[in-house]
């Protein structure tokens, strides 16, 4: 069986978007109840400024009181070196840098252009000198919402100019859920050929539906490694009412059917999902949550069952 | 390119479960806008009974006001042969009978054994002669909710059965949502081998939001043809709260963008999709008439264009 590695990312790219601020107590109990579940990462938080995203302000107090679970690994977000000083205050397992492959979704995200986020990515992986491993979140990898198309050639530019940096992993980023599966495939390929020694893990959006179906290109062409957010929670500003992340337990739900070996209890992930309106306080795109799974069989309806007693 | 051919069924078996009553100019004005849109077929209503269905009391009136688009075959739902009469005096272009592969389910939605509805059905293929094409619909087709498992060999079992008996299509349904791409992949290599010459349709749900990979999985499987629903209406009894049909939209959106030939007009069929909640009374579960499809661009941020303009 292939094995497929999961991060779980609500505590961070899920509840940033949120409007009402979610209680440390909560944040903390939340990744405990996911550290029990079979990830291999959780993205516990991110180490910004309190004013750019209040909801994250307790990042310290966050990673400082959950029990870290053997076996996961416990990512932080770390926007600049002031960042990346508090998180290795924190102990936190991986750095998670974040930049566009589209200038204009840079300027718009992090209101500089691209080769200033580089430079002072850099400096962040000059700093913690292998100290700490880095993952490198690409933006936009498949389409920008403002620019349109992103060229392969521009992701595997950027990919590289990291990769001769030393950093263990890439995340090729959908940010708005504008890739399909074809492109999914082609780029995968690509990506597996040039970057045989790094980790490779795909993020996707379920903004237009596609999620799942990219998540099976990835997974065929290769890739083992994806994000996802519980309940799929965590939007994207370009499309009101439509999904955001990929909702993790509904791609391990589809990745287990399929036979692949996600190492998740899925059943105790239900559980924990099945909390989370409460949580955030509204309803949450998962669907599996609420279907249950494939093998959750339902009883038979008293009157078919009556009827059927009564004819044969 | 390779084509693909949609067939609608909003008008039935999306609405069909809607608490509200449709009016009937509703139901006229959306099929005639939809004829507009570049589908294959409509499945427009259902001669059943209109206790058993209210929502579809006025098949008759229906089928009689719309205006037939040439090159749009519009199909009905045929319980038996009250229903056949009905229909051919209604001048439909193709019958749809439908009963399921899992004893349990045919029990449950039907409210009889199989082999009686076989028989049933039987007698409306012998009734209709060879002037109306036939297409069967076989439900559970991925596995029931009730037992479970159905066995690739069941469902090939049955489809030879009305093979034998001249229909000219057969609809391979996924009703409770719970196909996965790798178990798709399998059937449907399975049905082409055996029915080379049958007009094979597939009908996924997303339920637990494989919807749309499964389309992708059957695509590339060689299936050109596809049951949607707008909006992805119609639900699931057994799901609450969960999506129903794949949405058709969503659906050929994706297909587009993959290369695809859909044959449809997505612009105009957007349109039809964003009217639809005010026409049913509450949102509806597709995504692309919510976020626009990828080739839709936003205009840059203001701020970030200024910032932009200040720095560069």
């Amino acid at each position: 069986m292939t094995r497929i590695y999961f991060n779980e990312v609500v505590t961070r790219d899920g509840f940033q978007i949120e409007p009402n601020f979610i209680p440390t107590d909560e944040k903390v109990a939340l990744v405990n109840e996911l550290s029990q579940c079979g990830y291999a990462k959780i993205e516990v938080t991110s180490f910004t400024s309190a004013k750019a995203i209040p909801m994250l302000r307790d990042a310290e107090e966050v990673m400082g009181r959950i029990h870290r679970q053997s076996g996961v690994e416990y990512t932080v977000l770390v926007p600049n070196v002031r960042g990346a000083e508090r998180a290795l205050e924190s102990r936190a397992d991986e750095f998670n840098l974040v930049m566009s492959t589209s200038e204009t979704h840079n300027w718009s995200n992090l209101r500089m252009p691209r080769e200033k986020s580089f430079a002072g990515l850099s400096d962040v992986i000059a700093l913690t000198a292998g100290r700490v491993p880095i993952n490198v979140s690409l933006s936009a990898c498949f389409g920008c919402p403002m620019e349109g198309d992103v060229p392969p050639d521009e992701v595997l530019r950027w990919a590289h100019r990291f990769a001769e940096q030393g950093v263990r992993g890439l995340t090729i980023c959908d940010t708005t859920g504008m890739a399909h599966p074809g492109q999914v495939s082609q780029l995968c390929n690509a990506l597996r050929q040039h970057f045989p020694g790094l980790q490779l893990t795909l993020h996707f959006h379920n903004t237009r539906g596609m999620g799942l179906a990219n998540v099976v290109a990835a997974a065929h062409a290769g890739i083992d490694r994806f994000d996802g957010s519980l309940g799929g929670l965590g939007g994207c500003p370009y499309a009101p009412g439509a999904s955001g992340n990929i909702c993790s337990e509904d791609a391990i739900h589809m990745l287990d059917a399929m036979g692949f070996d996600t190492g998740m209890d899925l059943p105790r992930l239900l559980q924990v999902a099945r909390r989370l309106p409460d949580v955030v306080g509204h309803s949450v795109p998962g669907q599996v949550a609420k279907a249950g799974r494939t093998c959750d069989l339902h009883p038979v309806p008293e009157e078919a069952l009556k009827l059927k007693q009564e004819n044969t």
